[in-house]
């Protein structure tokens, strides 16, 4: 299971105040927390109110590589920040993201390609938004399996991410994105990989931790692969650690949890 | 999800005592506990101390019902005691378990019918013992779909065990079992409800309530409909419920965690 660390965001206040001020301080703390509690990945994202996104994602990068070398996850709408980071990637890094349309698609693959990184695709298109049904989801995550191939993109560098929503707004979609993520292991051989984007289910929920670590689980039942998440939740990291077991994905021990959250595996 | 509470067992120590010395206490205690935690069901096995079985199932079934009317299930490989039981359950009882082995089949689904009582169904054959792979178990499990419909057994009366063995010492079954839940939802219309023996899986392991709450979650994402597990172990409802919500079979609201222990659905 790949965690993509999401605390590096300019939505977080403190990671919005590090930005403003220059402070490395916040930046420093949560890529080296998220690294050594065990994240495959460290999400960037200037968040809304950096004035020049590229400066700012320029400056993030280079602030967490002087302490962590964790592989990048580059979040951002705007291509030009994208690749501006990913100049400055000491290590292949992620993008995050891409719709189903071919515009963004054709501007994205070929970056990926060029700087040898790995792409999350979004089984939505901008035009229609998220689709309500799986089959829908499915049919533009294979658009994407199919512009991989013509791209050159490896399928295992290809991420679909079959969108999650917050579950007291838009309940049925949970089982949406558990059947969509069934259906994209079975039909592609080999298969992409798949991601989603966790917190998202629980905004504004009650108990968001209960809901993100039993979502996590369930869906990795289905053929999750990666998660963006809150590498801190350290219960969070413990339960998929314990459906990597019960997948048969990593041989059981007793210290099996805390191996994982070392980074062992 | 209903919840089949596993604490009235002749193995636990206090109710072995209780067997043996005829103090009730205990047994007393555990039925209004699980029952007060959201239990659907109890557990009735004497374990093997019993001298007699079937006069230890006649007075747990007793002792239960001066103080519980929850529904029981009953739990021996002997149909006599299982039969003792049925004479004088108060509410439709559920019979634990019957082999896919046709002779079994024979005494334990007519008993069913005459009782109005349902049938946890083994996926193995007492000859074949437990099989490797998730198509065998699905080829028993409907075996035991067509006998239901030959005896007159209404399908939703039928719950289906994949059958869970510990991870430590057959990791590979876990994944089976969850590929057998999902073949029997898809194959027979309507299908039979699903079963595990839940704490099965952690036998001997270090953590074994997060293996346990982690574990449920994963099989109700591939279908399973209830667990005999520990209905005091209250991550673990809380897990289950939050489940029940994101699969979008109870409606979100902040409070649907305390609502499911407490019976309200």
């Amino acid at each position: 299971m790949e965690i993509i660390g999401e605390r590096i965001n300019g939505m977080f206040k403190d990671i919005r105040e590090a930005i403003l001020t220059g402070d490395k301080t916040a930046v420093h703390k949560w890529a080296i927390k998220q690294t050594e509690n065990g994240a495959t990945w460290l999400d960037v994202n200037t968040g809304a109110s950096a004035v020049d996104q590229v400066a700012t994602m320029i400056w993030l990068v280079n602030t967490i590589q002087e302490v962590v070398d964790t592989p990048l996850a580059l979040d951002s709408t705007n291509y030009d920040v994208i690749e501006a980071g990913l100049k400055l990637c000491k290590r292949p890094a992620l993008i995050n993201s891409c719709h189903a349309d071919r515009y963004k698609i054709e501007i994205v693959f070929p970056m990926a390609v060029k700087y040898n990184a790995k792409v999350i695709g979004l089984a939505m298109s901008e035009e229609s938004g998220i689709p309500k049904d799986a089959d829908s989801r499915v049919a533009l995550a294979m658009e994407l399996v199919a512009a991989a191939d013509e791209f050159g993109l490896p399928l295992e560098d290809l991420y679909i991410d079959p969108l999650i929503l917050p579950i007291n707004v838009a309940q049925d979609h949970a089982v949406e994105a558990m059947e969509t993520l069934r259906q994209i292991k079975f039909l592609s051989d080999p298969p992409p990989k798949t991601v989603v984007g966790l917190s998202n289910v629980s905004q504004k929920c009650a108990d968001r931790k209960l809901i993100n670590r039993t979502m996590i689980v369930m869906l990795m039942a289905c053929g999750l692969d990666a998660a963006i998440a809150d590498a801190d939740d350290l219960d969070l990291l413990d339960a998929a650690a314990t459906a990597r077991v019960i997948m048969n994905k990593e041989i059981y021990c007793d210290s099996y949890a805390t191996l994982f959250k070392a980074s062992k595996y």
